[in-house]
């Protein structure tokens, strides 16, 4: 417990020069169901001015870019983003500042997909959904988008309901089609989650799961890690490590949570653990807007407004950066090489416990950036405005 | 490990026949949303024949007795059950054969409850949400139900967003508004849930807070035990043994679960368990229908056909309770006087480990009843009849 | 999120001021047991310099009040800190400048209580473990103490082992026996379990079976909150919180955990829900010397050291304490008033987010101790002291 | 729910008789390390009788064989079961009736291990864990055991006290440098697990970790599957499902657990998942003595006598297969593809609900042995004989 160590000294100073320039690199891809109506099994509320199609959710994240300088993409889901011309969707993206990010693909809100989709006991469904699947690589094509993010579904509710071995091998199947149709360049990001929709087995559950079917595809094929997605007591820091060793972290989905739930403000459940993941993303150099990890939010903001929702997971996401910029990296192997428990414990420490605000207000300022995106919004009258604007037409949630 | 302990023996036969005895006594209230429509935050995914509206999801609930002799009550929800003439909806169940069990408050599905009902920071909404509770007695009265289940969503998503201790006084005064008006002969049963839908905090998340809450309110207020509302690992028959001790356990809602989810069919997740409930059940005597604890289930059938869901829910209680019938107590009791470990434990798995689906075809062949009432429901074509008869209107659901 | 929020305009400085009133009254309770060497069932490491007897712990637990000026007391476990004349040992707690705290039975190291203390099912175990609790007020009466802390390790590790409801009648007759011995002024602190060392249940599992059990005895009895107590997700701010509304939290043993241990450091595993739970005691004014809550640490250190260990506990306490006390509670109370989600919950992580080690800097230099305490005792040559000192005898650890 | 399916017509006859032979062939190995003394952090209960050396461990190990006919191996734990003479000791097996099987090593149990072994930052440490391994090798050419068991106690009690990756790479070299001494025949099985005794982060903390690691070293390398060492809510047999697909599961640990705790009797917690775990094994004809998979107990019996206790863990894990050998594939397999939810689980369930005890009862006395093997060890005298015979000398435990 020494301030000193993380905010004074020369070599604190090169780290705060130098976190600054890692900071300005850093992006943080949007998505756009974060910006639709969302909720529990127990009901959706509504607000006044939720977008009605997909370029109104475009508009809106790119309020996100404009204050906070730092989310320049937006993932769609697809088909809640379906639109006759992505094209033209694409080209209202640039002139609001932004680019189109992950595409998303959904099956699992058909009725056929009721015992699963790529796992389906029915060869039909399993077509229908690889059909699916290309569909969205050509939403990639039109869009300029590099990564198609796969999250299923599937699972079981009972024991015995399917076979357990049966599945993963249809997975495989289903799984090599699509990946046979990516162009070079494209990737497969292939998303696990330890429960839900399922709730006896989920048939891509954790991250080994995920890295045997990426290693049987090739290359091209990596693995997301939602933060949202693991067992109690996971140490998922541990799991971006391992994922960082082998090569195929691909990207991330943001979020946080207490219970099982998966969709808070990424960082407001337990900010410490989310230093903790940037700590092992920025030891292992993979901050690099080119080390291939790609760091978006998955969100969904039931009960608060949905822009400085997202406004604050971006800051929150940058505030647990900027501490793990701070880490001193030489005190900390000195003392890890040394076996000093707690005083490499420490120097972990007192980077987290820096104010780093000051840190990104300064970040934002030298770009032109206002020095608090959560107040500049507010006082930007943009949320009044589509509130009054966007009357009539039918909000836009996970049905569409 | 002992085949012939429970089995055999002048004083197993004993325990046999006491067994059926009790079981012809027992009963089980099943719930009218189990046969709408439910699903997840996903996809609710729709069958034919789905009730839609009240009368037909009674008639459904009907023949989940018809087959099982067990389930001669039916929970009402309301608004999802909400009818013009609640005699009328009585009269219908009469002639069923069945009768209106427990009434369900429904305060989280109006845009006014988004941050709370009766622990809302908004005096109105808190006055709104008890004069619903007001309503739910006057159904009450119409129907002759006894008891008005409590189950609030009250709670929060972040830290900070309310007060945590401000929103058990609001609770405590709503409790204390709605208590003042039951009728002599009711009661006021609370439900207590470890999370969901909030993701922070629950303002009724443990059996202490019910409890106290319970004590406050007087003697006709008791505690209800959803099996599916706890966190993981704790230890749900001490929890009954210990709210039975307490004089206030009021109603089972029963269900199962492996994660976070708790809609799944009773005794399907862990039998075990199931089994380890009803005897603490037997062991304190409150089967007996005049015990004051209601056996309810509370479950949903997202996958699967809800009556056979219904129906298997139904023996999937009765052989647990039937195994806890032919624990041999003196045994087990001389075994836990004698400190014997292995021996006390030995004597409660002999009972587990009893096929008691005989012992049920005994029950039922007495009292006329299909064998196999899973079979006997698949044989008898009413499946098929809603299939072809129940075609136009709205299914129903969570919604209504 | 705004930096001026915690840290400027005069409701800023005020709330400064009387925190540094606030955190210059507070005081944290150190644990004797903490000196001595611990570990996990697999191996108990062992290091040069620790102490041989009660009166070599607490001279190390001066130590650490010597540098932090907030630790005054010690709480013994008896009979691991059992010596011939307990006034000798107040006397030299005296002259190092602390004082005894708490004691501490200990009912589960005597193979007679294999199969529990007050909850065996043998009347002479039973007996004996109330006589030990009666020899503790004894020790209380030698030392000055007022507090008895009972935490027991009774429970069962198999389904059927013994009876869940006769063990909670015998505990209630146990507790019965000693209550009635209390003197005026003393107080029986009832510490609950989730689990641990016993597998299947545990006879005190949870603040409710705990407050129980101290509303039947009676206004003396009061519960012990130890964070690393609980159900994993379990929201122990909202235990707080309700124990304090109930006007039955008698000490905090402080720790932390990631899994199911539970003798970290306090804050290490999780410094945000420590900071939630001191929010919960500033805003009941719980902190106040005399608000009849101790403030505990209940800690091992298996592989750092220990005297540091400790010290970094206290600081992390204050630091949490600190940030509790920032808290802009008029702007807190507004936004929740209004219902504004985020907006409040800003509030709160503005204190939180705030580096408090300055004022704690600013605090100890006013009441003369070192700015950082860690690195004084570090500097102080203590440890070399007592490794050099203390060879020979037979270091103390939980066997004696 | 039918008790038909299960038990009648002439394929249930079929699966009968097939069930016999294949529990005949079945063998399931014993840690000799069961027979000692163990217990937990607060307490090792003794008791009379408990061996003093590896010789008496492996006399009371076959007990156990001799009582159920299917135990006739014994795992030995390096240095616990250090001898002189491994020859001897072997021979000492062979005159019992029973075989030593794999080799345990314990690199967790020396001072130098505080900060982990083939993890540990200092390479004098690594260099000794791993020469230990090597010593195991002799031990198991001189003893004819085919399987190198590692399990490590290594990870971290503090965010920052070492680099996750760095470890990941030591550990990756110090297996290379061991398996590369194996002889040809001989395997490597790297065992998993969650937490403890590290606090933080474990260095092989789950499946997907196992197999990286088996599969950078070669085709003798295989996981081992304590079923214990899981996160809570973790579905086992997906795991196990997965593992054969990989061709990589070398060994099961069996015992279970409630909580966090991992030594109870394998089938005490939760019988109805020891089942589902079988039935993965029958359903990938992976109980063949040939399959590779060395199904072990890993248990202790901390107030529970041992032989009896390791007896009901094996006629625990014969009920669990024999009801897994009793379900009717075809059944299953047509009402997976027909989409039939409950109809499918139906079937596993019928075969769960079965009372195999006749069966198990019909397989000892085909093969000459005691109908009930707890009950005829406890009838032969020898729990006693060697109470009084066992005097003086130093029992054994985990220390020794």
């Amino acid at each position: 417990m020494t301030t000193t160590t993380a905010t004074s000294g020369s070599s604190a100073s090169n780290r705060r020069d130098a976190a600054l320039v890692a900071l300005r690199a850093q992006t943080i891809e949007l998505p756009s169901w974060a910006f639709g109506n969302s909720g529990t099994r127990f009901k959706v509320f509504s607000t006044p001015g939720v977008p009605r199609d997909p370029y109104e959710k475009i508009s809106d994240a790119a309020q996100v870019h404009r204050f906070t300088g730092a989310a320049p993409r937006v993932s769609l889901h697809i088909p809640w983003d379906l639109v006759d011309d992505f094209g033209k969707l694409a080209a209202h993206a640039a002139d609001e500042g932004v680019a189109i990010g992950a595409i998303n693909s959904n099956v699992f809100q058909d009725d056929d997909y009721r015992l699963g989709s790529l796992c389906n006991p029915d060869p039909r469904v399993r077509a229908k959904a690889v059909r699916h699947h290309l569909d969205c690589l050509d939403v990639m094509r039109q869009t300029g988008s590099r990564d198609l993010k796969v999250w299923l579904a599937d699972g079981l509710n009972y024991p015995g309901q399917d076979d357990l071995r049966a599945r993963q091998d249809r997975l495989a199947e289903g799984l090599r089609q699509i990946y046979a149709e990516l162009d070079p360049g494209m990737r497969l990001l292939l998303e696990y989650k330890f429960f839900e929709p399922a709730f006896y087995a989920t048939d891509v559950p954790d991250w080994g799961t995920s890295l045997l079917h990426c290693l049987a595809l090739g290359p091209q094929a990596e693995v997301v890690l939602d933060t949202g997605h693991h067992a109690p007591g996971t140490n998922i820091e541990f799991v971006v490590a391992q994922l960082l060793r082998a090569g195929r972290l691909g990207a991330f989905d943001f979020n946080s949570r207490f219970y099982a739930d998966d969709d808070l403000i990424v960082g407001a459940a337990d900010p410490f653990q989310l230093f903790r993941i940037m700590n092992e993303i920025v030891r292992a150099d993979a901050l690099r807007p080119d080390s291939g990890v790609n760091f978006m939010l998955d969100q969904c903001h039931n009960i608060e407004p949905k822009i400085p929702g997202q406004i604050r997971s971006v800051t929150n996401v940058q505030e647990a950066t900027a501490k793990a910029l701070l880490v001193d990296r030489e005190a900390l192997a000195a003392a890890q090489a040394a076996g000093d428990v707690l005083g490499a414990n420490g120097v972990l420490m007192d980077a987290y416990n820096t104010d780093v605000r000051p840190l990104l207000v300064e970040l934002r300022e030298a770009q032109g950036l206002p020095a608090d995106p959560y107040a500049a919004y507010a006082g930007s009258g943009y949320a009044e405005r589509i509130a009054a604007d966007r009357v009539g037409g039918h909000q836009a949630g996970w049905g569409a």
